[in-house]
């Protein structure tokens, strides 16, 4: 998506280590306009699929959702990272391992919110290990829920996530796929979709 | 708000100890219909405010302020429940008290995000005791920013939150406030507004 990876070039920074920030318009402020505009993209990559809810994980995942949501008119479920003792009887669970936080999570959704007559896109902020999506993944195949794909706003390529969803057949689409970003010059470069 | 209070008394249940569980449709499953039209609402109730960013707090407060900020197009900035190592530089905090996890949290937004320039709405699902209410009109409070008011979807009109934030001049406004709930009978009466 051509507008993303402009908003990535003008307003990212390339850090040591490869950390690309973009929190100024997606993971700590959010340009809800822009959202919206990767909302109808999502809507245009996955139109065939009869998606009927959207999974996300807390917390910067949840606003895209969100957004991205009105375009399929359907509900946003969110994982939670820790069990909260708002969370009614049963759930789900998986394993995250975050490399930001350096720390394993236990994710989990009420089993009330996702169910064998789900058809369900998972949608998040970033791909790059693909720990988190995966996590997602493992909830909705617990659930008996069907995953119609994955939509992602930034994917690292050069990191394993992206090929390791696509080689078990899962329709990911990712609106903006670095290839490889230098944090001397500041160069980001994005693969040709 | 008639349809917030119509979907509550539908949807919501209440438990023992003055716990009213919206999560089908507000904090764990999302309606983004029914936070479009509390969108709108709040757009009525603060229109007259020079409203330039809505700030909240993660994660629940991050569906709703995201759909609200499409009615104000306005950015949200959302406050973080701990340091992350990829919050760069310096950061406002302040400290919140969180009976549902019975701890305290440090809550922080990147200076780079909340200036004297701004104006800002705070947005939150749930007002009680207030505390984090209070501590991201703190965070505002340190960054010189204006406090143009508070919005919520659901206060618990039995706990202080509300009275203390109304007592400071503090512009706020609430959907739906729960008078009482009876655990025993599922009952919830509603503050005439």
């Amino acid at each position: 998506m051509k507008k993303l990876e402009e908003r990535i070039q003008k307003d990212g920074v390339v850090k040591e280590g490869n950390v690309l920030k973009v929190d100024s318009f997606l993971n700590h402020q959010m340009d809800v306009e822009l959202f919206n505009e990767m909302g109808k993209e999502f809507k245009r990559l996955f139109q065939d699929a009869p998606i009927n809810k959207i999974l996300t994980i807390e917390a910067s995942g949840i606003g895209i959702a969100c957004i991205v949501a009105q375009s399929f008119h359907v509900p946003v479920v969110f994982a939670k990272k820790a069990q909260s003792i708002n969370i009614d009887g049963e759930v789900f669970s998986s394993k995250v391992e975050s490399f930001t936080h350096k720390r394993v999570y236990d994710v989990i959704v009420s089993k009330k919110y996702l169910s064998p007559e789900d058809h369900v896109l998972v949608i998040d902020d970033f791909l790059a290990n693909g720990c988190a999506v995966m996590g997602l993944i493992e909830l909705i195949k617990s659930s008996g829920a069907t995953l119609e794909g994955v939509g992602i706003a930034v994917e690292k390529g050069f990191q394993e996530g992206g090929r390791m969803i696509r080689e078990q057949g899962i329709h990911l689409e990712s609106l903006a796929i670095v290839e490889s970003m230098d944090a001397a010059t500041g160069k980001i470069q994005f693969r040709e979709q």
